[in-house]
Order: structure tokens, then C-alpha cells, then sequence
């Protein structure tokens, strides 16, 4: 039986790992702060579907599996003395590192957004890489990156696994083979952060040993796991908002409303997915395949299809029936981008995944459509604009990550 | 004549540099939080040199220049709201930000002091650099990075300035060209912070247009320049201590106080060095010669010459008389290792350097011959040990960063 820590194991990718390992018989512990309860407060929204408070979901856990996890309220952030001092006690074998800000738009929308973004993103990153390099743990660190510190390119090159091998020529023709890590291109505040974590997990893997497995996720869509479906209070977390609503989430939700499903730009943009169930599922794997101590950072692609946005709107609208519509883009990006990603590492791991087009009906049912009544319809267009410009002067006070911060320390 | 705000203008680049560009008529204004001095009292050491008190170092100036410099006491990593205020208010034509806990053997003395460098050098820099987007400044940002966030390779390239040009070859053989930032190798929490930095800076400068300078210094020698020699109370520092200290001046506090010169393991790391007459020089060549707006960050090499350490060590010895000794390497480094470095840029612009072979005596009775009894024989060994291994179970609380970050907030 292992000792799992995951952070941030209240929220999407986190609630479900934590169950998908108690499952299987781990000793599993949950540390949160509950910060993304807390935003949904801060911009007045709610998950379309019902989620349970914290202790309820434990004690439904309980009713159904007799498995007992778990939960500690804790800011990795801000209270880096409590994490050294529980994780000094605890000497977990695997911390899975979900405890980060997620939203690309949220990091997005004022000055302040993208201070907390970074702040807390970073400084929670590395206050844990300091305490495992202080403590000397064996610990092997699971961190859920994302596919978008690649950046998108567009130049038909497949997106490797972290590591890119190039050859340089200097100025007497001599050649010089290099492996680095992949060069990042990060499009918004969030992504940098995730960037910044390779940087952060590259230095304490070289300098302290650290073993550390960093996974570069697609867009996950899927609401349900196998375990979540246990019990109402365990539901998952459905967020179709214009900054924690994900492309297919949005498009799943206008489509059961009755909307147009509005695509930014050409939606010429292509995006690597991945489902919610299969998340859980590498997560799990990535913990029984851990790098050896030494060796540099593991990297592994989790992803499973990649799509255009305007096809994925034609995927939606052709099982849902729904109209598309061109509306402009908010972010700054490529119009039009090719990607090709490796997903080798996982595939022979036997990764066989769930793919959009077998599962999307059951998802529209089983999710969108059954919790319809409960969305505001004028919460799903994108808000946030990606360059400045659109405030003058000292930016309005936006309240949320700031009150946050002071509630806390 | 422009406007220029120097971040952290009261330390050892910070310094000399206001006052140079105050010398030819420009409308400086120091901004600091004065930590480098907070340091000093936390260590229980002082600059050789006996650096005067901020009001008494302006009223020198103006004694000496009849030009008036403004100093304001600010904390960039811990009041983002006040940055905001002042830079809506002065909206400077070039910021200038040396503003960051710059010593390597600090940033690795404890888990404590790893996350106060990354806190005040990302939080500071970020801030700085989220500001300048929502205020849609046009301001030149002239930022001062290190040679050592290329790391120390030793396959004997030359070190381009901030990018490489790379070929990439699929698995069918087609061949892709990119010029990427330079892969970052740092070798301690403080030069990982300068890894960072780059991201930061990509994303800004890509997303929001901001221009930006960066410039990768060598280890900087040397204490006077043409102003701060005017008057004695424009004395700018020189720090031999094991942690602030670079091997120079440990070097030669050695020799004039009669010990042995102290060489960690062979002395074979090669660095890059460069006079602070020089480091102020280009500054103000890097603020005279910006990029466009919508440019790559323009990432400028700023050194003189490269030496291994046992050379220097050597030089030091002939000029001295002193005796070298090699003793273990508390770093975790290569023991050897080639560099060559690429200073086209400055060289063009037409940075003709001061050598060490060349002012090498100078500095040594001016300075180290001068102090000497000032000097505190026991700083001088490094302290700081790179790997973990040295604290068991909970480190050692180190009051030091802590206790100013509650000073301030």
C-alpha cells in the first residue's frame, strides 16, 4: 500500500485521482486550500453539476467503498512551514501535484489575476521542491503540466516527450548534438507557470536527485469516473464558463441550451484532449512507472486525439444538431496551427483511450443536458482579453485572488 | 533627457550605475527596499568599503554633481499596488532592474533562503513586468541577468547571445530550423531565478508588446567607477563574504590580509568577468540602443574576458605574492569545464574593456590594501553547502529572509 499525497485533490483532476487511488487500495491524502471553490464564489459561478462540500464527498467515499481518505486544508503557497512539517510526519512515496491555478483566461483578466497566477503557481511549486530537497524524502513527484508550454508552432514537427534532440552548427561548420528540453512558447500567464515549473523540477532533479515525473496534458472533457458515479455526493466538477469552461464544455452546454456553438476565430486551432477518465488513469500509471533517482525529469505527453476546434464544433454540432458560429478570437494566438504530439510513453503503457467521437453523446446526456437547469447562459462567452488595452490607466480592483490572499495568511 | 528609474539603485550594479547616468544629465530616480543592506546586518557582515547611509550617498551627489537623484523606498515583490500608483504617475522612458537577491551561495544556505530568492526575484520581476502591460508604458525595461543561466556545458561552443539556432530531424528525416531561447542549465536556486526571468520576458514581450534588454553578465570586479570615487560617501561596495563575495574579491582579501588564495577543487570552471566600469558602460549602451516594440526580447552578452578560476588565482598570486591553495568544491558543479562567449554586441557598440591583467593592482590598493582592517578574516570561506544532505528532518529556522518579508507586509 502506497502513501499518496495529492494536492489540490478537491478539484477536477484532483477529486477524481484521489478516489481512482483509494480504489485501488493506496492510503491516499488529500491537502487543498480550496482556492477554486473559492473562485467560483469570486466570479458567481457554480459547476453545472451539483458538487458536495468536502466532507461530504469523504463520507460518501466511505458509505461506498469503506475506504477511509484523508483531507487537510492546506495553502502549499503560503504555508510553506506547515508543509514541511506535515510532510516530515507523512513521508509520502508519491505526491501527485495538482495544487496550481488551471485557467488560462482567469490568469488573464487583470494585472492582479496574473500576479496570483504566478505567485501562487510558483511559489507553491517550488516551497514543495525546497521542502523535499530539505527532508531528503525519496518521494517521487507526479506534476500535472500541460501540452500548451509546447506553444503551438504550426511547422508539422511532432511535439516529442519533453525533450527535443537538436544539432547546432557553429561558425567553423562544427556540430554539436544536444538533448534540451523543449523549447517553450507559452500563450498565456498560466501556461508561463507551467513553463516556469520545468524550469523549477529540471534544477531540483539535477541538483538534490529529486524524482520527479512532470505530465503534459491535453484539454480534458469527461465529467464522470468510474468512482465519482458512486454516489451523488461524489459527482465531478462541470465547468462551462467563459474562463474555467473548457472549449468542448462550452460547446457541450450552448448545444443543450439551444445556442449556437461560437468558435474564436477560424477555430483553426488545434488542441490535444484527453478524457477525464484516462487522466485518472495515467496518473496511475505514471505512479507505478516512476524515474530512478538521478535521472532526469520524466516527461510523458498525456493525450489521446487532437482536433481542430471547428471540427470538434462539427463533432458536437452533428450529435446534438446545434448551429456554429464565427465569433472573434479574445486570445492571442495562431489562427491556424497543425500539431502532431507523441503519446508514445503511454501507449505502451497500454493507454487505450477514450475517444470524443465514441463518447460525447453519453457525456452530453449523462452531464449537459441532465443538469441543464442549473446553468446561466450568460456566463459562457469568454471574458478575459488577452493583450492589454482594454484598461487604462491603474486597472480596476478585481477582489478575488487579493481577498484570497489575505484570508489566508 | 530621459527618464530613468533604477530598481535596487542602491546595491553594487544599482549604484555606480545611477550615478553615471546621472552624470550625463539623465532624471534618475532610485527605487529599493534596501534588502542588500538588511542582508549585511542579517549575516553579521558589512562591505569592506564603508558604504554611506541612502540620504547621506544623495547629498553627496549633489555636493559632488549639483544633480539631485531621487530615492524611494519600495518593495516591488511585496507592494504591486504601489509600483502601480508610482509608475502611472512617472511613467519612466527606462526602468532599469537590478532589483533581485543576486548571490548564488545565498540562494542555496537553506530551503528558507531558496524561497525567499525565488519569491523576491519571480514575484519582483513579474509584478514589474504585469505593470507595465496594464499601463501600456512604452518604457524600455533594461533588465540585468547573468552569464550563468546558460549553464557551463563545456563541449566548447560558443555561447551565443540569449538564442540558439537549432536543426530539429523527424523520424522520416525532414529537417525543421528554429532559433530558440537558449537552453537554461542553472546551477543554483539564484541563477534559476534568471531562467525564469527569460520566460517572463518571452511572454511579455510576445503577448504585450513590452521592450526589453536583457543582459547576461559575467561576474563582476572591481568597486570604484568615475562617480563613486568623487566623494567618499558615494563609496560603492565590495563584499568578500562566502556568500556575497565573488572569487575575485575573496581572492584578493586573501592576499592582503596574508593567506592562502582558497580554490575550490581544481579551479578549472572557467568564468566570464567583467570590470564594474564597464558593467556601467553598458548599461547605458543597452539604454541607448533599444529593440523596436514587437521584437524578440533583445538578450545581450556582458562581459569582458574569460578565466579559470586557478588562473586567476594564479594572476592574483603574481601580482600579490600570495600562495594557492585547493580545497573542496562545496558546489555542485563541473570540475572542469571550456567556455567561450560571444560579446559581439557591446563590442560593436564599442565596449573596449578594462582587463583584469591590467587593473588588477589598482583595485587591489585602492580597495582591498586600503580596508583591510575592516575586514573580518572568518567570512571569508564559503559556507553555503549546494546539496542537500547537511539538515536532517526540519531545517533550522534562519530568521534572516523571513523576518524582512514580515517587516515589509
Amino acid at each position: 500500500m502506497r502513501k499518496i499525497m495529492i494536492l489540490g485533490g478537491d478539484g477536477f483532476c484532483g477529486w477524481p485521482t484521489a478516489l481512482h487511488l483509494s480504489a485501488r487500495g493506496d492510503d491516499v491524502t488529500i491537502l487543498d486550500n480550496f482556492s477554486r471553490r473559492d473562485i467560483d464564489a469570486e466570479l458567481g459561478i457554480q459547476s453545472l453539476t451539483p458538487i458536495a462540500e468536502p466532507d461530504d464527498r469523504i463520507a460518501a467515499w466511505e458509505e461506498v467503498s469503506g475506504r477511509r481518505l484523508k483531507m487537510v486544508r492546506l495553502d502549499i503557497a503560503r504555508e510553506p512551514d506547515r508543509l514541511m512539517g506535515l510532510l516530515d510526519v507523512a513521508r509520502p512515496d508519491v505526491i501527485v501535484h495538482f495544487a496550481e491555478q488551471r485557467a488560462a483566461p482567469y490568469s488573464m483578466r487583470s494585472a492582479d489575476h496574473k500576479r496570483y497566477t504566478v505567485d501562487n503557481n510558483v511559489s507553491g511549486t517550488h516551497n514543495l521542491l525546497a521542502t523535499l530537497a530539505a527532508l531528503e524524502l525519496e518521494t517521487h513527484l507526479v506534476h500535472l503540466g500541460t501540452m500548451g508550454v509546447y506553444g503551438y508552432d504550426g511547422d508539422g514537427l511532432e511535439i516529442p516527450e519533453g525533450y527535443l534532440d537538436v544539432t547546432v552548427k557553429d561558425r567553423d561548420g562544427r556540430q554539436f548534438d544536444r538533448s534540451v528540453l523543449y523549447p517553450t512558447r507559452p500563450g498565456s500567464v498560466y501556461h508561463l507557470t507551467k513553463s516556469i515549473d520545468q524550469l523549477l523540477f529540471q534544477f531540483y532533479a539535477q541538483n538534490d536527485g529529486l524524482k520527479i515525473t512532470d505530465l503534459h496534458q491535453g484539454i480534458v472533457w469527461g465529467t464522470q469516473t468510474e468512482q465519482t458515479r458512486l454516489h451523488p455526493a461524489l459527482i465531478n466538477r462541470f465547468d462551462y464558463d467563459g474562463d474555467y469552461g473548457t472549449v468542448l464544455n462550452r460547446f457541450l452546454m450552448q448545444a443543450v441550451a439551444g445556442h449556437p456553438l461560437t468558435v474564436h476565430g477560424t477555430g483553426g486551432q488545434t488542441r490535444a484532449f484527453i478524457n477525464i477518465q484516462d487522466t485518472v488513469h495515467c496518473v496511475a500509471l505514471a505512479i507505478d512507472n516512476p524515474p530512478k533517482g538521478g535521472e532526469r525529469v520524466k516527461i510523458i505527453n498525456q493525450v489521446a486525439e487532437v482536433h481542430r476546434v471547428r471540427d470538434l464544433a462539427q463533432l458536437v454540432a452533428e450529435v446534438t444538431g446545434a448551429e456554429v458560429e464565427f465569433v472573434d478570437n479574445p486570445r492571442r494566438e495562431a489562427a491556424e496551427n497543425d500539431l502532431a504530439v507523441s503519446n508514445a510513453t503511454f501507449r505502451a503503457l497500454g493507454l487505450d483511450p477514450i475517444l470524443l467521437r465514441d463518447a460525447l453523446l453519453d457525456e452530453t446526456l449523462e452531464t449537459a443536458d441532465k443538469y441543464l437547469d442549473r446553468h446561466d447562459p450568460d456566463r459562457i462567452p469568454a471574458t478575459a482579453l488577452w493583450t492589454s488595452g482594454n484598461r487604462p490607466g491603474i486597472p480596476k480592483r478585481v477582489p478575488g485572488p487579493r481577498e484570497r490572499r489575505r484570508a489566508v495568511s
